[in-house]
Formats: structure tokens, sequence, C-alpha cells
């Protein structure tokens, strides 16, 4: 499949991921100003150092648009306790998310329930699973009456046990169709091309997701070959094999008319450049290789 | 799902890479021999070492069963040249594992098609999909007269571009519907629990499998949280978060009754260790783990 048309350069969006090693906050907010960037996602962790208010209000002053915010999630636990805790915190997410005026709060929903130390304690995948759909029905009664779009990310699979228990796009339909039915864009998904782009599915479950109104985010980067590293080893589009074109016509075809938010993670390319010079690959990359 | 009962330990074969950095094909032949493993499932390019008709002898002499020989397949290529190469290399597989009396003839099938230096020269999955399919239909007309089973293995997701285009089970079983459609044996799948664990349709997918008599093969071994390279960090059953007993159980109630067979690629663990211990901890663990 091929796009329609060329990518729309008002349209892109920085996940602050990107440059996270090398810039803060508010240094992020002022590179995607001075570059033309017009939407932004941040991080909690970023923002959290920042301080939320701070971070709003700059945000607001740059007009920027603040794409989605990263992220709710985690849910599975070992114990009552732990799901809680989790709750809670998703909670605070999603108020976060209100004051940053996001227009989704993304769910990388936890892999298998672990330990103490952070080590996984079990082996039931069908049980996180399970307790992965309770829990975005669970905050999807917080979140929905208080107006945030709730987005589950599925994560490639070889974050499973980990990070993330749904791994295709096809799951996180399922869930959508099971805790949200109601198709009123409250629930929906991210389509990430690292994390789907194998999926020999992709098509129908994209046409699928853009039916029922749950298509809340894209992002794009690309995948390495070889992959050095499991989490950090990310791409620029056009430095690796997925066909990002293919995916955002899939996308647009299946009605999604938001902004493409690029994610990098890039310990020894991306992470170790001049910051200036990443966002303008982002934005030649983007028009040129997506 | 639990296992009905304890791994049969006469059913227990070795997949001759997790050892190969410490042993030659002739000490890996001693070695389970010595060690009381009745299954054997060795690599092209060790049998190549060793001599073919050498090897054969030697594993006649002590009784194994080759339960697989590994590999054929990478049919996807950029031309007719390439292709038609791949095809010429993939009856000498077919050979081979006939000299051997190979239980079947591994295929692992090809990601993107590669330039001359090995580098990925598309981004057409899609494309790649269906010369996976032809080229399988092609070895098959070669194979099933010859009375070698071809068996395609699911590879995980992360190795979509670079070593098997096909990444789940279901991915398997349609192209054994598509080109074998006569259930008669002739091609099949591999389930190797490092490549299908995370995926939430394995159970009916391993049934589909089973009530179509296409489980050829059986690979065990664990999934390491974290996992330090992508290729070579493998675990030992029962060090990570994988629950074999739980696949076992599926693929004998799908009717299985074949060698399972332990394959590990560690290049920091396994493969630094005394073979000896590697094949003495391949036994207890596939007696207490698996």
């Amino acid at each position: 499949m091929s796009p329609a048309s060329p990518p729309e350069p008002s349209l892109l969006s920085l996940n602050t991921a990107t440059v996270r090693m090398q810039w803060n906050m508010d240094e992020i907010i002022e590179g995607c100003a001075r570059h033309g960037i017009r939407g932004i996602s941040p991080w909690r962790d970023q923002v959290a150092k920042a301080g939320l208010i701070a971070t709003a209000q700059r945000i607001r002053e740059h007009g920027l648009v603040v794409t989605g915010y990263c992220r709710g999630g985690m849910f599975p636990a070992l114990d009552a306790t732990g799901r809680r805790a989790a709750r809670d915190d998703n909670r605070r997410a999603v108020d976060e998310a209100l004051a940053l005026g996001a227009r989704c709060l993304v769910l990388v929903v936890g892999g298998l329930p672990k330990d103490g130390a952070g080590r996984p304690a079990s082996k039931d995948l069908a049980g996180a699973r399970a307790m992965v759909r309770d829990g975005v029905a669970e905050l999807l009664e917080y979140a929905r009456p208080a107006g945030m779009p709730l987005a589950i990310e599925p994560l490639h699979p070889m974050y499973a046990a980990d990070r993330a228990c749904i791994n295709t796009l096809g799951q996180a339909n399922d869930v959508c169709d099971e805790v949200a039915p109601e198709d009123d864009g409250a629930l929906g998904v991210v389509i990430d091309v690292y994390h789907v782009w194998w999926d020999p599915h992709l098509a129908r479950e994209i046409a699928r997701a853009g039916a029922h109104k749950r298509l809340l985010a894209h992002h794009i980067c690309d995948w390495l070959v070889p992959t050095e590293d499991v989490l950090n080893d990310r791409g620029m589009m056009g430095d690796g094999v997925i066909d990002v074109p293919g995916i955002r016509a899939m996308v647009e075809e299946a009605g999604f008319r938001g902004f493409t938010e690029v994610e990098i993670f890039s310990a020894n390319n991306w992470w170790k450049r001049d910051p200036d010079e990443v966002l303008a690959t982002c934005k030649v990359r983007h028009r040129e290789c997506s």
C-alpha cells in the first residue's frame, strides 16, 4: 500500500524520549518550537523533574499539541496491594495527562508480575493478560468521565515478559472490544511501527481499529538490522527495514488524521548526537521516509 | 494447562548448536551416547566439517535418533538466480537429511531478500512471505517423493527481517494449508518454545497443527529476563519465564509423541561451560523443568 499524499509537516510530533539524554524538558519544548515541530509527547519522569504545572504552562506558551502522555499501565502485580498501587499510580497519570492537555494517555500494560527486586515472579502469561484487561477496565471508569482517552500500545513480543503482554494489535483490539464496546473513543490503541511492523495481520487489525474509532496515536522510528540491543537500538526512519510509508497508508486509510510521533531509544547513536541535529533529522526523515 | 505425566527421559534430544563452541561433531555424538541422550539434531556446518557419511555412520553406531536436521530454508532472494541457488542448496539439505536418516528437515525460511553483502535489500515483507510459500511448495515436490518431511519453524518476530518472516505458528499453519492440504505428514511445523511462547493463540494453533498431523519437532530452552543479546542469549529450561511444561502439555494434548530437543544459543553462559556439565544439566532440567 502507498500513502495517498506526502506526510503533512505540521503533523509531526516529538516523543521526548528521543532526546532525553541530551535535553531536559524545558530544552525539549524550546527545541520543538525552534524547529517548528508542533507536537510533543512527554514522559512522566521528565515532566516530574521539570514540574507538571510549569511544563504544562511552557507547552501552552509555545502552542504545542500534546499528542500523548507516556505512560500509564504496568497493571499486573503479584497481589491486590500491588494492583492497587498500580491503579493509584495510573489515576495520577490520568490527572497529569489532563493537566497537560494530552490527547491520550499511552498505556504500556506491563508483563508478568514482578517480585520486590523487579524480576518476573510468575510464568502465567494468560493470568497477566487477564490482569491487564481488568486493570484497563477499571482505569477506564476513572478516565472516561474525566475525558482522557486511554491508548493501549501493543509492544513487540520480545517485551512480553517484562514490559507488555499485549503483543499484537489484534490482542489490543480484543481488549477494546471486551471492555469498551461503546466505540466512543475513550479507549483505543497506539500504532508504533517498531512494535507491529512484522505482524502478518497488521493491515486487517489497523482497519479494525479505525472502524471502531480507536486510532489514538501513531509512533514511528525504524528497525535496524542487526539490532544490537533489545531496548535501546531503534533506528531513525529510513535507516532500517520497516515500510514506514506503507504503515502510514494503512492508518490514514483507516481514518487516522492525527500527529505522527517520532520515538527513538538509541543509546549508541541518536542519544549521543547534538539534539538540534536529531530534531532536524526527524523533520527530514519524516518528510522523506515516512 | 499441566502435562499429564513427567517428561520421558528416553525422548530427550540434543540440538548440536547447544555445545557447538566446545565440541566437534564426533565429540557431540560421543557425549550424547555417554550421557544417555538418545536423540540428536545436527547442524549442516558441523556435519560438513566432520563429513556427512562419517557422521551418519557414527550416529548409527551409537544408535542415536536424528530428530531433525538444521537447516534448510532461506528462500527469499532478490532475483531468480538467488532463488534458484536457494532451491539447489535446499535440495542438497534434503539429500543430507536422508543420508543421516533425519526425521525431518527444519526450515528457517528466511527474512527479507538480501544484497551481496548480506544486508536486507527490500522492505517488502509480504513479498518475502510469498517467496517463502512458493519456495516451500517447490521444495516439497522434491522432498515428498524422497520421503523427507519438511518442518517449518516459525521464528520469533524479532527475526522477521533477517532470519524468518514466518513469525507465528498461525502463519506456518496457513502455509501448510495452502501448499500441502493433503495432511500426509510431508509438511509440518517445529514448535520451539523460544519463538512462540508469547503468542496469545498458541494453544489454538498447536491444536490445529496436531489435528493436521503437522507436529514434527519440539524444541525447548528458556527466555531470559533481561535478554542481553537478540541472537545468542537463550536460557536453560527453568532459568527464564517460559512455561515449558505448559507448552509440552499443549503439544502432547495435540498428539505429539516425538523427542524433545534442547537448543540453546548462549554466548556468555552455556557455550563457555564444560560441555559435559551442559549435557548433564540438559538432562536434569528436561526432567525437572519441562
